[in-house]
């Protein structure tokens, strides 16, 4: 490592949730899609003796001296590393080194942790541990359910096993980006899923996998199946900025299955046949071109599963408010992930105006909600650039 | 007849459908309520020598000579009636007579053939045709879906049964209202669908009978079954004035079904359901003394299905507009019968306060809906008054 220094830069997707919410929980298809709003990371090796790490979205800017962080490292250093599982011994000196309680939840605390453990176990059979800055920067919001801490692991599991050389650095021409062989997207996911165990504790691994993989990931009792081929869509996200809390809604929906079961288990099938459904149509699109006839049906099932949202209860006035506002540009949108407020996604079509689209961000901005035009379905972790230079 | 006239003052309800509108067609349990806006019927018999009816809601005031009548008797004057089949013959001399083409559906036309109808149908076997007077107006509008004509016809039928005497007039006490029997209820719907086949060519049969016997009736595969006991329940009816076709609306659900039958018939299977548990929550109201959480699951089901009337395509832009305006005043909603626009009930708690109500029919006026404060579940077919002179 030491005759080189490397200057990686990375991005990684979102993710939103197409369909399926909620059902997922119950045994029913989801179709998590790749949100084309990322995050990039910019990793330098260096030669100051410190790792140094800038997240300026969320206001950290922290650096340590190598001294200090190589006393944290595993006394078995020949052990591969088991990725399947957080490290305790690792984790109980990093929580003691960096003084983050256990059970903390504070974006800052657990970004830090996160990458500090990714660091000590790609760098733990080397002979010594990097110089190195890392900047991340990032178009999602965090908290909003958009997989913003699984683009973050994503990008720092990409850049650390490529400057460690676990993975290759592929040549990139001038302009363009570069990605992994499946092998070594493997490797970057499960590393990833690291990240996000301590992140989140019990995470599915969906967040980290759409932002590996990129497109269309079906999730179907714990078991995600990539789609073979999809379109990329255009949308508008919308964050409603109505705080709610997950667990809260997940358990609404199990108390309202419990309550009623006879008129929601149907519902929680239709919604399974709607994401099947739509998988179809995407397969469809992809394969011959896209019609009008595809957008229409994509629209009728965006517009039947916010409905059968409703119908669990994880509906909200500030979600109907987003749905009667596009649908009056001719729309269709449903909310995204948990639902209580949070984020929605409208679908647009390849012929929708700009005129339009410019027209429903200004109504939706008088609602005070934050508005993003991207797209669905688009690449995962990519390496836009590779410098390796003699030191 | 001829030593005495008569004076009776008949009414008879409405209907609505509380859950299982288009499902019905489908195969799945409706429920269908009377509705307490009522039709009334006030049969004088005269001297005059002739029959004058007279329909003040359609502006139809009309009156024709016994002797012109008496000639399209059918000649088989013994024959009892078969009361299940129109009679042809009589079908045909009546065309003739009126000069109604057939396949009219004008409103005056069709309740004045079907007066006429069970009119000579009833007196067929009488040595001569009583002069009378029947005058009918009615709370319910025309055309909204709300049974107006069965209760027009179950009103003449009851009115006309009663005088010729095939069924009984029973006392009643100062300003209290008398009922028949179940076996002369019976005559009287089976004589009032004989006019409600006049006026809508293949009914199934239901409005008539929620007419006569008011109440609930579970409607399934064709079979009617009244709910035995039944709580009365308060509520708005509004009529949103946006015209629709029942047909057109009908044969849209079958066209979603088939278009996306996996998405669709779980959720025809979560309406069923939704019928059953009501049924099942007003059987406990009814037995047990009606509570806070009763009415919060009426309401439940009342958005639910909603919910899912939308997912079938029969909302409407003015439907969501009464649920929204009547939500905003914490009372739920849903449309009643076809959808599309036409009418929307809103269940009306007990506890409901008056000042609640006014500000929401306030609210609904101002986008021009017509509202009624009103009752589902009450008594069918009564009869007001009934005096016998000696003439």
């Amino acid at each position: 490592m030491n005759e080189k220094t490397r200057d990686v830069v990375i991005s990684a997707p979102g993710k939103a949730i197409l369909h399926g919410e909620h059902a997922v929980v119950h045994g029913k298809v989801a179709l998590a899609v790749s949100l084309n709003l990322r995050t990039f990371l910019r990793l330098q090796t260096s030669s100051s003796g410190k790792v140094c790490i800038n997240l300026p979205n969320i206001h950290t800017f922290l650096s340590w001296d190598l001294t200090l962080l190589q006393p944290l490292l595993p006394e078995n250093r020949g052990n591969d590393g088991n990725v399947q599982e957080l490290d305790p011994s690792l984790m109980k000196k990093l929580r003691e080194f960096t003084g983050i309680a256990e059970g903390s939840t504070d974006t800052q605390s657990m970004a830090v942790f996160a990458f500090l453990y990714l660091y000590l176990s790609v760098f733990a059979k080397s002979p010594v541990l990097p110089s190195m800055t890392v900047a991340v920067w990032s178009e999602l919001p965090t908290g909003a359910g958009l997989g913003s801490s699984a683009a973050f692991c994503v990008c720092v599991a990409a850049a650390l096993l490529s400057t460690q050389g676990t993975i290759s650095s592929p040549q990139i021409l001038e302009n363009s980006t570069a990605r992994w062989s499946v092998e070594e997207l493997e490797l970057v996911n499960q590393l990833a899923f690291q990240g996000e165990k301590i992140i989140h504790g019990n995470p599915s691994g969906v967040d980290n996998a759409v932002s590996t993989w990129g497109g269309i990931l079906r999730y179907h009792a714990g078991k995600m199946t990539p789609l073979e081929r999809v379109p990329v869509l255009r949308i508008l996200l919308t964050n409603t900025k109505v705080p709610r809390s997950t667990k809260t809604l997940v358990a609404g929906v199990k108390d309202k299955i419990n309550k009623f079961p006879t008129i929601l288990i149907p519902v929680l099938e239709s919604v399974d046949a709607v994401s099947c459904k739509c998988e179809e149509i995407l397969a469809d699109m992809a394969t011959c071109s896209a019609t009008a006839e595809h957008y229409s049906m994509l629209e009728e099932l965006i517009d039947i599963n916010q409905h059968h949202l409703n119908v669990m209860g994880v509906g909200h006035p500030s979600l109907d408010v987003l749905c009667r506002a596009t649908l009056a540009r001719g729309l269709h949108s449903k909310l995204t992930g948990a639902g209580g407020g949070g984020c929605g996604i409208t679908l647009l079509r390849p012929e929708t105006d700009c005129c339009v689209i410019h027209s429903t961000i200004q109504d939706l901005k008088a609602f005070s909600y934050e508005c993003w035009e991207t797209s669905i379905g688009a690449p995962g972790v990519q390496l836009h650039s590779s410098d390796r230079r003699q030191s």
